[in-house]
């Protein structure tokens, strides 16, 4: 049957690309990604016939890479960071029921979560909720809705897309709502290019947080919880192992 | 100075891995696991120096690999899936508090949400929470109100630790009080061994996953918001794109 993946890049495309991605990508015929992702891995893979399509076009990439792989191309499309998690795959699968059978295969890269994690230090170490702050496709009401059950229940939280030019105000509206529920001393982190040129990391307060202008699209934001703290500047939520020896 | 690398092997260690982990391991004197991981890599790995420790040993490894590292070997310590979520990277940070400064980088790898997912289709495209079933370290209240934040708020959520021979019946409690707000057809799903040998799926729905006997620690289970459907067999929560033309 003709066969379609769905590649999770990583964070940066580079050291974090797994093997079984880097093999999907050099058995494809056609790599189909935005236009930002294929910049990415333009470079590494020069022989490739590649497409990339703009932003919000993703519809139409989704289309392009299944009309692809029906008509019998080896087709990949990728992703940056996980290709499940606000990725590729799930359109995949929606736009592929107009089309005759394929073979679908999602190869999971590492998400903005897990990398943006260990460069603050190890946020995650307990249950965590994921969130996006975008209101193109999910309205603002559920967004907050989230937020406040995630503070009320002590998740550590991860927000993805925090804050655009044109929703300048999300996030200061989020951590508003977290405010409610969470001291403003709660420690936070962010890292911005995760993986990429120019990757920096802050660690810094809920309150301070709140007022931060520097965050932006290509920043990934951690939320601690009632037990996260810093270790020599890095964010850590200890999982109990040490705690249950004492 | 010397250095500690927590590695994260992704599920199965072998084509999950990445470039970073596999550069990582290649690069340190010592690799330091649980006895599960150690034997995932040992045959890839065959000339370099391992010490695997039991299970609930989790504070002894962490102390043996920081020594080490003190003591001028460079050390690497692995965990399954990523090295930050549920992994060993917290507790590294706060057992190097007891020893002189060392540098410590935390290397990523595929956790079991996103191999999870992209074994069952699609299911994490929207905002989820991650939660561990496991009391050991967590009171169980703790856990419950977690589990009710989460479904209230419309996550989808992924359980991890879902079922052990000790904790029987925590998977049916958990699911009790998911049903409290969540619709018994709930699309869900779970994966076992995911990367490894047996590696098995199955989807079915939050009734049926409530009774399930076949679940166990090695499995990862996935239950859907109110967007998620089975698209042939695959389990898909709608990111909204295709919504947003209709």
């Amino acid at each position: 049957m003709q066969k379609l993946t769905v590649i999770g890049l990583g964070p940066g495309a580079g050291l974090d690309l797994t093997l079984r991605a880097r093999e999907a990508i050099e058995s494809s015929d056609l790599i189909v990604g935005y236009t930002a992702y294929i910049a990415l891995i333009r470079d590494a893979f020069p022989h490739k016939e590649m497409v990339s399509t703009g932003m919000k076009k993703e519809v139409d990439r989704c289309r392009l890479a299944v009309e692809a792989a029906v008509s019998g191309k080896t087709t990949a499309v990728v992703c940056s960071g996980d290709s499940g998690i606000y990725g590729m795959a799930g359109l995949i699968y929606e736009v592929a029921q107009d089309y005759p059978p394929i073979d679908i295969e999602v190869v999971p890269g590492i998400t903005a979560a897990c990398g943006g994690a260990a460069v603050l230090g190890a946020p995650l170490t307990h249950d965590f909720a994921v969130i996006s702050l975008s209101d193109l496709l999910t309205p603002w009401e559920k967004i907050e809705r989230r937020l406040r059950a995630a503070a009320e229940a002590d998740f550590v939280i991860c927000l993805y897309n925090p804050r655009s030019r044109s929703r300048a105000d999300m996030l200061r509206r989020a951590c508003d709502i977290l405010l409610a529920a969470k001291g403003g001393d709660t420690p936070c982190g962010y890292v911005k290019n995760i993986g990429r040129e120019g990757q920096t990391s802050v660690v810094l307060s809920l309150s301070q947080l709140r007022d931060c202008e520097d965050v932006d699209m290509f920043t990934t934001v951690f939320i601690g919880n009632e037990q996260t703290k810093l270790l020599n500047g890095k964010l850590v939520t200890p999982r109990g192992y040490l705690q249950r020896e004492e």
